[in-house]
């Protein structure tokens, strides 16, 4: 059996164009034999792909050793296969030295909405914990009528809620404020988010059985791990959609996720998701310390501090193709991405070609959900030449993802290239572009 | 910091009853302050689910070891916490001896609608081929216009489709045939069924560029591991909601899951969505070979032979409490459990706490999607006497989940009580009751 490697321009009379530099019409590439080129001809047959084979009739496939012997035995826990061993999270502090740790989603080689639990992002100032569930309590107190403990079998009888929610580190995507575009793959640049199925108990419900004190406006989430990360979080969020997680997609949380329980905020920026949830405290004042002073309120470029901004701003980028995932010789591909905004859910994506100059709609994997990842898809026939991919994103409460030109406007940029694998304590949420070079690599530019 | 263990009954006055033995009206329940038994008053305060506490007023929280020292360092592929070794799937034959291996999900130490990849349910005739993704190919032929082979990487240029499916062994829940009931928990009793986000290439997209032959009916999907499984499936559902799907909650198939690429036939019985797919041979009649007429079409127990019957039909269960998952004192908790339906979308679940007396409506986590678990969730107070749990589910095509008695006078039932863990190719759908005494325990039975 061999595989034909050929390949043939489209026929300008088989799918339409609806933008410049190949983007394809997704509503007649979906009609059925509208992929085909000749496909229902007498004539000759060639795939968009190279697909196409010569054909092996009814003679036997080739018979592989794994066609031949027994497979492994089934495992309780099951683990990727050994030929995904390069589908991990990278570390920038491996060695577990004191101070961060981060581990970034790699989206360039994932596709669905969902992050698998061995892949979710971590950003973590102390490692994962090893904690005792049976041991840990959840307090709420402060502003409260009848302080309240919890433990992991009482929080287990209340109502629960599940829904998937992004997460995504602040610092994410950081590296692009750069003067210069970092290059590195998409993990580098934006795999300090996430998106899980997540089943807890709404916040709400705990603070309404403790019973909210009228002059309570703030409340203070701390971790039980070591650097006891501390959070102030409007109250108001508190009662709204925040949840005490248990379960991510379907099992307990993971251990650097925050095992056994983390608070859910969704929509805000990942660190206010405190882990390892031991204690809210309703107060009246969010309180400056540590944390908010010093680590979570950093100076922008343009001189600015960035304090209490809470939500994860409106974003997408294009996951595949991306810097890495290069092109293998011209014919049809289908550009794939992720949008996400933290304010609602993300009603379009615009895809373009050619750095901006045209944009054509990408459609939208459904169901589409709030505060979610989106997974966007756009067809597109590459001809060979430069190509300047980007997307843009829209969300239903009217914000619209900027460009990189009205971003920098707006927040300035930095002065160097940061390193690669730097944890920058930033929002950045404009266009990324990804440069498609004649030979069908692809690199991170400006455009 | 001491936790109260004692617990008081609901005020009749706090939670409208919706029907016998203690379910609650979950709207009143989600009114903010609801739950509360006295919480809003001056009066003492009382937790509904023995969650009071002592107050600990501002006093530092006590210390454990998690809190005074570093964590692990983050790794590139996480792992569950140890304390979470005991959530594994149970193995039919773990020693992976010749014939079928089962693997069976923990659904009652679950919550949500996903299943983690790790604990996806596996049946298996040969266990997990150590497929490497390069060399593999995937062949359509038989009656099409023009034979094509698919690599990994030209299947991945195709567009692609995400979407939540549940999948099922057709012989999950047969132990219910029985005419006594198995005491067994729920792993044991429904675990070869899971839910998962599948991403990959619709079979319409790839079976219209082959050119499909006017005479063609049928297609026979055969893997690529040592038994070779082949099942016969009608050509309509290829050109439906059929996919070769590559990618699993995000990340590629998981090895005993069909990695690297599986049929996928939403809601359709799961030996038919065949793993290592390697060829889709499209024919005019199904073939009635080993695995059709030997394998999967089994007697039943009145007599009737059972073969393309495709679809699993609409189920449900509840899956906490459920046996083994005991209720610690009377007081709040909520019954939670998982609905599906291979024809489309449940509608309503209906749950008892008196054996079917009575009966009211569950919550259903949003979003409810077609073919796939649905969570259900309803709250009840146990007040500690005796109860029989039951919970049964409609979808949008107007099948209804039969009750037991409903389902054996159809379909008969087995003459002895079959051994634990015991895959047998039967399908069973009807209502599952568990029983709780007045010590909280739960067991499995008839009603």
């Amino acid at each position: 059996m061999r595989v034909s490697h050929s390949h043939r321009r489209i026929t300008s009379t088989s799918i339409e164009a609806v933008a410049g530099n190949g983007l394809l019409n997704r509503r007649a590439l979906l009609r059925r034999g509208a992929i085909l080129v000749g496909g229902m001809t007498a004539g000759p047959l060639q795939s968009l792909t190279g697909a196409a084979a010569e054909p092996p009739g009814d003679a036997p496939l080739s018979e592989a050793p794994w066609s031949q012997e027994p497979g492994a035995t089934i495992q309780p826990y099951e683990q990727p296969s050994r030929f995904e061993r390069g589908v991990a999270r990278t570390l920038a502090n491996p060695n577990g030295q004191p101070g961060a740790q981060g581990a970034r989603t790699p989206h360039h080689l994932l596709n669905g909405s969902i992050t698998p639990n061995g892949l979710h992002f971590v950003v973590s100032w102390g490692g994962a914990p090893d904690i005792d569930p049976d041991k840990h309590r959840l307090v709420i107190h402060g502003l409260v009528k009848r302080p309240l403990v919890f433990t992991l079998d009482t929080l287990a009888r209340y109502p629960m809620t599940t829904r998937v929610t992004f997460l995504e580190c602040g610092g994410n995507s950081a590296p692009l404020f750069s003067p210069q575009p970092l290059q590195a793959n998409l993990q580098a640049l934006h795999g300090l988010a996430s998106c899980a199925e997540w089943t807890g108990v709404k916040l709400s419900i705990l603070l309404d059985e403790a019973g909210i004190d009228p002059t309570a406006r703030w409340f203070i989430a701390e971790g039980a791990d070591a650097p006891h990360l501390a959070r102030s979080v409007p109250l108001k969020k508190g009662l709204d959609d925040a949840m005490v997680a248990l379960y991510q997609n379907g099992e307990r949380l993971m251990p650097a996720n925050g095992y056994p329980m983390r608070l859910l905020l969704p929509g805000y920026e990942g660190n206010m998701n405190v882990k390892y949830l031991r204690r809210i405290k309703l107060v009246a004042e969010p309180a400056i310390g540590y944390w908010e002073g010093k680590i979570y309120a950093p100076l922008l470029p343009n001189g600015k501090a960035y304090q209490f901004y809470l939500l994860q701003e409106i974003k997408s980028f294009i996951t595949q193709p991306s810097p890495g995932v290069n092109l293998k010789g011209p014919g049809f591909y289908e550009i794939a991405g992720i949008a996400y905004s933290g304010a609602g859910r993300i009603t379009k994506v615009m895809v373009s070609a050619d750095g901006g100059n045209s944009w054509a709609e990408a459609g939208l994997s459904k169901p589409v959900l709030s505060k979610a990842f989106t997974r966007f898809r756009m067809p597109w026939y590459w001809g060979g030449g430069p190509a300047t991919l980007q997307s843009r994103a829209w969300d239903d409460v009217g914000n619209v993802q900027p460009t990189r030109a009205e971003f920098v406007a707006q927040r300035g940029e930095l002065k160097a290239v940061p390193p690669v694998g730097a944890v920058l304590n930033q929002h950045f949420n404009a266009v990324t572009s990804w440069g498609v070079d004649g030979n069908g690599e692809v690199r991170h530019v400006y455009a």
